[in-house]
């Protein structure tokens, strides 16, 4: 018996192109809850509550600022250097519901690396937070004429951009017309060279969206703190997610435990995403207590350790591990936790919940694979790099084909991150694809011996880098800063590591530096450390 | 000061295409639960549960079958005649993932209603439930040489479907090359006439899964429940929503509070989607009893009564309400609850849990618009007709441009339903477009007598259509049934409704009938009625 099709005839009548689509843009979630949520509180910050309704006037004057008095043209690229201000979260909504591309820039940088970005992205508006003057100043000063206008945000809703913004008139946003449109270009923190301007879309955002909604459970009774910056792959697109739910922002435009605390317990605090410092930070302070209600902190960055997720569980707080990269939108996998779980002993909790994870609802299924693109072995042991594909993958890196070529080659995203993947499809990151040290063939995982370091209670930081070696190609160099006065010997930090690692993977040398180079972002410098290595005499 | 763009290139590379996009389909997400949640239940049955990994695997085998044995087509219709069983949900995988259409029949109709379905969408193959033989071949013999095969399902895993597709090889479920490929072609249920095949797309059943998780809050704890049958709207796409979310389907094939109940406590359900006479039922079952834990239900086509309302919170359980038709997928509308409603008076609650609300998180908003489009106020008052666009608004009906033209006039889908907008932008219905009564220029909103006439304690039902008047154009008749032995004057109804209603609107004459006219969804057929007082001497 066959069924072949007869007849087949889907598509009716052009009218179905306009009825039965919509372009996906996260500007919608803002128009929606300006209407349903109108009287709800869509902002807090510093002792300021925004509505929902208010929020979206606000939006509509940015637009109308951007539109009348700035002239914006379509694509034009729109840089904005500032912390988790109310300002920020406006104009998520207000650049590219004018058409404009949105260009977060991270408020640590150097004035170097704000004129490079500034450059490469070819904005002529910069809205910057007046308190880092003095580096916007330097930027601007080395770009001479090609630098772009700046109009200053000053704390405390002021600042010429306030200024202006508040005699503007309302203007609506306005969606795209195709939801390929790019949204957003946020600049990699460039631990490995020169920052690149990862390009994301209308589509790809609403979509990662749902799936942090999904994940996160966010409801109209939410409420989502802001210690992760907005100007991170936009906030891992909580910036949207929190405004589709109808749920809450609470913005802290400083990091201070006690902020936190009081933000947590006063606005009744649901959920929140941090870097694992912050996270240490906030369970450490002295203001913890134990949550009224459960709150959901997702972490991103590092595995949580067994002794922090215990301190949590202490405060009634849930911790997810997250993991993504600028690239992918941000989070792109999560460590979803089985309820069949619930029962396991708290070291294997703590095990599971520091694996990656696996791929997010909305996302493609992430791969691990080895130089042929084949995928490793479910083993747990087996390294191989992490691939991605789909929606919430960037378009590419803005104006260098060559490095987006570099980074598609197969046909998927090459993330740089090594890993395994468990039995149960669970993916476990071992190493940073640069970062891995390959000696006599072997591949050595510099992760794996930062931590055996940090267990020696003189070591505050560690990072370890392959140095050029005649005989074995490479061979592991440790750096290391230490916690009080004294200092391990090189003799004595050898014994250490042998008791720990095999043998072929105790560094040759080990040396004392009083800080390690890093990013403004705060991740280590590993290519400047690689660099000084092939410089030394072996 | 203007901010043009500057050699804007937004697509670097032709490698964006296939790296940094997906196509949407629901497909997606039984493939990420049966790796992400292989071990947990899908679905509950009888006595029978089973994982998603053995779920995905039965899936898979009647992929095998379908592809092996039946030798189907890309785009082949299959129509599915079966109750909730696992089977059903299988085929909402299988078939689309076989790259055929789904063609889901409700159970309640004709042998006359299945013939033209089946002679309409072409479909060379039905699986049907056996208990249903009768009609079947009932509508085999209208059919002749133009009848599909059949294959037969019965209870228990048992029959020649069950037989081919346990021996079939396992075929992995195929995504579609193009996410606005056509899923399904669900009929209506004909209310104004012949059944028509409403088009639904992967994209749009993708996005309104998504919709579903965000708005119920569906985890991998949950627990849903069938009483909803899968065939309406392919179950309001919880088919693929629980799925997505790892959450356990619990399929009742049968109606029962008894089973109700019994699943509620034992499953530990936490979700439902019931109509409105289901959930009068389980209210009212002497089984019912108040839930260990919050069980949110959802129920469309018809506003909860307060008195339901009080008795599902004494129940522990939360009812919200929804609307949508079957060419929306379903519910594209829910009662929003509002958490500063939660300290409102229980009669403002229950007014405002009555209403059918706003657009969800991923559905354009909706409009109530007069007959030249224009919006009508936001005052509660002024009647409009309900238009839909978006994502999750049908492609068009299968081999009907004329309806579809008709349906899609103005560029938007034409709902046939009247109602207002309160200030709050929340819809409320008021009546059926083709059931209002136009009298003296006069519009009569025929579910406002009707409920007027339901206060009558002898009435059960009521149904009031027009009746072409020489004088007024129209006038209402009312037809009802009553509930016990006696019957009341029309004389005496008549001054029963001047108390209740204005003296235009009160029916010209009273009809007492055995039964009203109904469709096998439960539907009054007003058509028919209008036909009855058309022949009938004015």
């Amino acid at each position: 018996m066959s069924v072949p099709p007869s007849n087949f005839d889907q598509r009716p009548s052009l009218a179905a192109d306009t009825v039965a689509r919509a372009e996906l843009s996260p500007l919608s979630f803002l128009v929606r809850s300006a209407d349903v949520w109108s009287e709800r509180p869509a902002i807090a910050h510093t002792n300021i509550v925004q509505t929902y309704a208010e929020h979206h006037d606000r939006v509509r004057q940015v637009c109308g600022a951007l539109h009348g008095e700035l002239k914006l043209e379509e694509g034009a690229r729109v840089a904005v250097l500032l912390p988790n201000v109310p300002e920020m979260l406006e104009l998520h909504y207000a650049v590219p519901g004018a058409s404009g591309v949105l260009v977060p820039l991270n408020t640590r940088l150097t004035g170097s690396d704000y004129a490079y970005i500034l450059d490469h992205c070819g904005a002529r508006l910069l809205i910057a937070y007046e308190p880092l003057r003095e580096v916007v100043d330097e930027a601007r000063g080395r770009l001479g004429s090609r630098a772009p206008e700046v109009m200053w945000v000053e704390p405390g809703r002021r600042g010429d951009w306030n200024q202006m913004v508040s005699s503007g008139e309302l203007v609506d946003l306005r969606m795209p017309a195709d939801e390929n449109t790019l949204l957003s270009l946020n600049y990699t923190s460039g631990t490995t060279g020169r920052p690149k301007g990862v390009m994301t879309t209308h589509r790809g955002a609403f979509l990662h969206s749902l799936g942090v909604i999904a994940e996160a459970g966010l409801s109209a009774r939410s409420s989502y703190l802001w210690t992760l910056p907005m100007f991170h792959c936009n906030g891992w697109a909580y910036t949207w997610a929190v405004t589709a739910a109808g749920a809450q922002h609470v913005a802290l435009s400083e990091i201070d435990p006690a902020l936190i605390w009081r933000a947590v317990l006063g606005e009744r605090v649901t959920h929140l995403c941090a870097a694992p410092t912050v996270v240490v930070m906030m369970l450490n302070a002295p203001e913890a207590t134990r949550c009224p209600h459960e709150v959901k902190l997702f972490v991103g960055g590092a595995p949580p350790a067994p002794a922090l997720l215990e301190r949590a569980a202490a405060l009634n707080i849930a911790v997810t591990h997250l993991y993504g990269l600028t690239e992918t939108y941000g989070p792109i996998c999560v460590c979803a936790w089985n309820p069949a779980w619930d029962e396991a002993a708290a070291d294997e909790q703590a095990r599971r919940r520091a694996r990656q994870g696996v791929a997010t609802l909305v996302s493609q299924p992430l791969r691990v694979v080895d130089r042929d693109m084949r995928d490793v072995p479910r083993d747990g042991a087996t390294i191989g790099e992490v691939v991605m594909r789909g929606n919430n993958v960037m378009l590419g890196y803005y104006r260098d084909p060559a490095a987006t070529e570099a980074a598609f080659a197969g046909g998927w995203f090459h993330s740089g991150d090594l890993g395994v993947v468990h039995p149960d499809g669970y993916i476990e990151l071992r190493d940073r694809l640069k970062d891995v040290v390959i000696s006599g063939g072997e591949n050595i995982s510099t992760i794996e011996l930062e931590q055996a370091l940090l267990e020696h209670p003189m070591i505050a930081e560690a990072a370890v880098v392959g140095a050029p070696d005649e005989r074995w190609g490479e061979v592991p160099v440790a750096f290391v800063t230490v916690a009080g006065a004294g200092a391990p010997a090189p003799d004595e930090l050898r014994q250490f590591m042998r008791a720990r690692v095999a043998r072929f993977k105790v560094p040759k040398r080990f040396e004392r530096v009083d800080a390690l180079p890093k990013t403004g972002t705060g991740k280590i410098q590993k290519f400047l450390l690689r660099e000084q290595v092939r410089q030394e005499p072996q």
